[in-house]
């Protein structure tokens, strides 16, 4: 299958590691040139936790820096392509490297948070076709053109219910099927979903839960249950939350709250994503997860002065 | 001047040692039986930042346990209490010892933040005549029996206006003169204030806005000013305080929003009292500061979202 991979961060360079070890066409489209010239030359180095490591060669894998992207054909002849990026860099990708092909047919897996990334694809790309996709996969980049496959999770794909004026679509079609078959072959647990909505909307409310107050209290994900102080600010935030998702119809399944106790306590040991951010000096995606409870209680008028006021304060926490 | 000092952490041991040292005669009383003990047998020893020490012998001092402060006479003969404890232990204590002698004649200067705790010593201590303190001398414990007066600052001293039933005085009184007079021998630049209500008021907020926001984000006061996501929540605190106080009628002057800037400015490197305990793992005073704008917001109703979550979050902070 011909993938393009946009992105060679951590997830970025795992999955084109592992799909061209299965023997994909695999693009990496980097951010910069160096790290693009870096894999031409040199291939991926993939470790695992078992201590194994496989290179993956350098005429394996095709790598060009983003900039590139147009002078190269706008990934055309791509079957699928995989949006890999922090969510940050999303809105100036799209409109520097993505917009000149906005009519042209593409298929687009966005593997984000959320749905904010995706109305703002839809509109500068109202041709392309989009996806949404869930990963549990671990993954730590370990240098340029190296990664670690930190632990086994699941992909799940799906499509979004279609944006106003967007051709509707029922069925799966056969790329669709051949794309989950080529990441089952290459090692990634994968699935169709039709309930892509319910999922992200869950992952969503999660996340606005549980990453900007470990990221707050500097404490892994386990610690938040450790008093009631600290549930009560969780379920403050979750109560908020689910209002929005009420007032705006939006899916989300049942028995959220025990899930999120529940994976505190099956990823206690886990430093989040966020407080890694934090702790590092970097800007973090509060913006797009507490943001983004923010943005659709105001759609929806529901008051959301804890998400408000959480976000303002994880942005607060670096200069 | 007979004084008798209530609270033996560094502020107690300051006052202790110099107001003996001068001349004064003076009944420290400590939460624990141990350090009156040592006290008792070893005096205090007060170092300054020059290097000097000065040992205040043993004779020239009485400690006893508050929990003999009844058995021993309930400080009968003390021209002036001084209470040097944290707020947080307060109450207890006022019901614990105090309480038999609320009928009693006594002079009580409180030297804690806010007004809360006055409040709920009035009740107590109904015949009692309390003042507030606001002092600003740098003081660190540096052992049971000894402490080092690590800067020079001021001593305001006054009456807050009288809480419904008590006899209202406007005059300064000889015995108050006379205390001022002493704190001065001993080295404390000090005065009697007719705004003591507003210099509280002023501390109050201006505590409410800086301390939290140094805690949560582990910085120092004038990092606060580092950028104007940080200025925009310091600025969202100092609102939600204001609309507190002018629904209150509550004075505190003007020009606080500039003063509590200049704060940050000239006490930037300063490691706010709240963050020293937040890093050591204590209870901090946020529930007496944040706390008393939330419940004074509650008492005028006013919403103090911000002053309510910022609590929790502190509050969350230590399990």
């Amino acid at each position: 299958m011909n993938i393009h991979i946009l992105g060679a961060g951590s997830l970025g360079l795992l999955y084109a590691a592992k799909l061209a070890a299965a023997g994909n066409d695999i693009t990496l489209w980097c951010r910069g040139a160096q790290q693009a010239e870096r894999i031409g030359t040199e291939g991926i180095s993939l470790d695992n936790t078992a201590g194994e490591r496989t290179l993956v060669q350098p005429d394996r894998i095709k790598a060009y820096p983003l900039s590139a992207f147009s002078a190269r054909g706008g990934a055309e002849g791509a079957d699928v392509l995989f949006l890999m990026l922090k969510q940050q860099g999303i809105e100036d990708m799209a409109k520097q490297v993505l917009l000149p092909f906005g009519h042209a047919k593409r298929r687009l897996i966005c593997f984000q948070n959320g749905t904010g990334h995706m109305e703002l694809l839809n509109r500068y790309l109202p041709a392309w076709e989009l996806y949404a996709a869930i990963t549990t996969e671990g993954a730590k980049r370990t240098g340029p053109a190296s990664v670690l496959h930190a632990g086994h999770g699941t992909t799940t794909i799906g499509r979004l219910p279609q944006a106003e004026g967007s051709s509707g679509q029922e069925q799966e079609d056969e790329a669709e099927i051949e794309l989950v078959k080529q990441l089952n072959r290459a090692g990634f647990e994968s699935f169709l979903s039709k309930e892509m909505e319910e999922m992200i909307y869950r992952k969503l409310l999660m996340n606005a839960v549980i990453n900007p107050l470990t990221a707050l209290w500097r404490v892994r994900n386990g610690e938040l249950l450790a008093s009631p102080q600290r549930v009560a600010i969780m379920r403050a935030l979750y109560d908020e939350g689910m209002a929005v998702y009420k007032a705006g119809n939006i899916p989300c399944g049942s028995h959220l709250w025990e899930q999120i106790e529940q994976v505190c306590r099956s990823t206690s040991d886990n430093t989040s994503s966020m407080l890694k951010d934090v702790l590092e000096g970097r800007t973090t995606e509060a913006a797009w997860i507490n943001g983004s409870i923010v943005r659709m209680g105001r759609r929806y008028r529901v008051a959301t002065p804890h998400h408000e006021l959480i976000l303002q304060l994880i942005e607060g926490m670096t200069i």
